[in-house]
């Protein structure tokens, strides 16, 4: 195990805080140390002990436990909290994930000593959340039962209420994740680091970033060039203005350069670039679940006129072109169903249900001048019920060289078709322009395959 | 009461369908003349009368009522639907909503003959969903139960699949709706007699509009510049290339011209243009909650770092500026508040509660530098509880010149906010970008105000 992987794959876990300490700056609190014990103790599949500096036990002191910790998690304010960390580090404890902020650069300089003698590598500190292991339980963030299900995006931020957005939103959408990582101050263990782990990592699949600044830009530029030859890296950027700039600066004590300097940089590496934290996602579900788009050419296979004349726009507007179906195609697409004309987008009338769905859809895939397809199924106005999106796996199983992804356009319309589609290999979107900016950042990540 | 006014406040309504006739393409059916008919019984405040053609009755013949209804709904094939349109026409109906689509050119005419010959008002045909006013329970649409909460924001719509979506959207998210008004091939009531009617109508001061093309565009502009003195409007355009453009064509019968004469011709009339349907609404629920905004300096209070940068990138974005706060206010919060930066963008540390929200903010609202203000009150990895989220309001009751939106940023934590806040006069979003964006519509909307 090398010393990164004991932040996300300890087999042991010590959690270090106090029951009286309370601070307000850095949030050091009773309540924060209950809070990640309580996380912990529910999922966590590992061993753990508990150091509470104030509890009434008398061996309450790192050196004393019965075996070494490989991971320990600390949430004192900054003195206190480097004092454990020195302890930790004399006895070979081989992470730290240093919860808490509040740190003045001359504590900072004082952990990042430890990792110059001891060789402990250090998250943080300010990581506020931590980490998150969906497939060992590992979870140090203090909000009680917040674990988002198991998957293969992995996120890594560097702003702990980004952060915390970004797991609120994964955890209510249900969308899968692998692992969890809050960066903070990054005094040690960076960016570099985090995507060079997660780039062995088997049950990552899909990397996400949010960054404010970067410190050795060079490395990032090239570790991220590498890996995005098997795994895309999606990146939301904060700060783009000298004004955000200079409040990141504040914000996490790092650098931060011009955007375009980050936009020419994050392109040489095969970075995708995304604007904020739904598109982030958005992204991210469309490459944890699809194939990389090889073409331009979308086709849409629609039950309702309008939105897929929005989904057109949206094509446009995304520098995509509306697939041009065969001629074979379309005559048996019309030979099938008598008033259905099918030029793309291809709207197949409100009484579509499932089989006309998989029919129509088998040909379209079948289409040499298709490269990816995007689906409009509304309940809304038509007859399509929620259980009848379950062709839409079926078909697209026979089918994986393409990209395909689904709008049940709508609030409730949505929400209903998620519960049959949600764990299913097809990315679903409430709107037809979402999904066809996932099938652009497919159509990207392709490109990028292509050239790397 | 004009005939358009029937339209949408008849008090005695006949719906007009059949029990056996079922068809594919127009969407004629017993199940949509039942659901129809469920929704009327269900939600209409006024009279209703139910005329079955192959019912058991005698009397089924809408000359035979007891008193002649203002407004009929058809839900027939097209050959039938015109002959019951007649009959109303005869006796004296006000205006019809013809439900059902699939006409030729031919049935078109023969419709529209009706028009000119007994002055009788039709809206469609092709509707599919027809109109909605949740004033008085009028409810023509067939998805059982789907009824808007009452409130100031009234859609037209040319396609019923983006109508219902729409529709679904507003009911999912619990936003306010005055009317609803679904033109289908807009053979006589369009965009012009709608805009005209909700011009004059006290329950709506926001008018969102999703067209595909237009028949009498300088009437159209004219008409929009006069209302948009008193009331905004919002426009979402459907077909904006050439190919999506041919196929709203044949979708709902409309010419449509070039995407950069609509533009023009938007702007002229002091109409707002939005990219998609989560725009609209957004943007619809910013304008019927706050005031427009005079001036581009924007401040923002944020209880997370990562999330205020964020916001602050998204003012850059949408070319507002980041208000430069009087040195006054900032000592003053930073007074109040050591370890608080009152730099624009202003951080008040996860800590924050209802009662550091309501200090910082009324001194932001006093700042003359400041024209209008977005909130981020995060919950997760934050102090911030939903009820503390009713200080907003309360506040914002004392400074109504400017406006203020709010951002509850996540999943579950818009949701929980939501629950607290959706009934208040503050508009909210689950992201950053949605809230500036919106905020942007009302600096829009105070530029239109200042010119007409």
């Amino acid at each position: 195990m090398t010393d990164v992987e004991a932040i996300f794959e300890p087999k042991t876990v010590v959690l270090i805080g106090s029951n009286i300490i309370r601070e307000k700056v850095g949030m050091a609190s009773p309540q924060l140390f209950r809070d990640v014990t309580y996380n912990m103790r529910k999922f966590f599949q590992g061993k753990i002990y508990v150091i509470d500096l104030h509890g009434k036990t008398k061996n309450n002191n790192v050196d004393k436990l019965p075996e070494i910790p490989q991971l320990a998690a600390i949430m004192l304010p900054p003195e206190q909290s480097i004092i454990q960390a020195e302890k930790c580090a004399k006895i070979g404890v081989k992470a730290l994930v240093m919860i808490t902020g509040g740190y003045k650069n001359n504590q900072r300089e004082s952990l990042l000593k430890l990792r110059e003698k001891y060789g402990i590598r250090i998250l943080g500190p300010n990581t506020i959340m931590g980490v998150i292991n969906t497939f060992n339980g590992l979870n140090t963030t203090f909000e009680r039962n917040v674990m988002p299900k198991k998957g293969n995006i992995s996120v890594i931020s560097q702003s702990g209420g980004v952060g915390a957005c970004l797991l609120d939103w994964a955890c209510f959408y249900r969308i899968g994740i692998s692992k969890f990582a809050f960066m903070g101050d990054k005094i040690d263990v960076d960016d570099v680091d985090l995507l060079h782990y997660l780039s062995k990592d088997e049950e990552t699949k899909v990397i996400c970033l949010y960054m404010e600044g970067i410190k050795n830009g060079r490395n990032f530029i090239e570790e991220a060039r590498k890996i995005v030859k098997k795994k895309p890296v999606l990146v939301l950027k904060g700060g783009i203005t000298h004004e955000s700039a200079l409040r990141a600066q504040s914000h996490t004590a790092s650098m931060s350069g011009s955007d375009e300097i980050f936009n020419a940089a994050f392109k040489k590496a095969g970075i995708i670039r995304v604007e904020n934290i739904e598109e982030l996602m958005d992204a991210a579900l469309a490459l944890s679940k699809q194939p990389p788009m090889y073409g331009d050419n979308v086709a849409i296979v629609s039950n309702v006129g309008g939105p897929a004349i929005l989904t057109a726009d949206a094509v446009a507007r995304n520098n995509l072109k509306l697939a041009a179906l065969s001629e074979k195609t379309k005559k048996k697409i019309e030979s099938l169903y008598h008033g259905v004309d099918a030029t793309n987008p291809i709207d197949i009338i409100a009484d579509a249900r499932a089989e006309r769905y998989r029919k129509v859809l088998k040909l379209v895939f079948e289409d040499e001048n298709v490269d990816g397809i995007i689906i409009v199924n509304m309940l809304k106005s038509c007859f399509f019920e929620p259980e009848d999106a379950k062709v839409i796996p079926e078909i697209a199983a026979k089918y994986t060289g393409k990209p395909v992804v689904d709008v049940p356009a709508g609030g409730e319309d949505f929400a209903l078709v998620h519960e049959v589609l949600g764990e299913s290999t097809i990315p679903l979107y409430n709107l037809p322009e979402k999904a066809v900016k996932a099938l652009k950042v497919l159509r990207t990540y392709g490109k990028i395959h292509e050239k790397h």
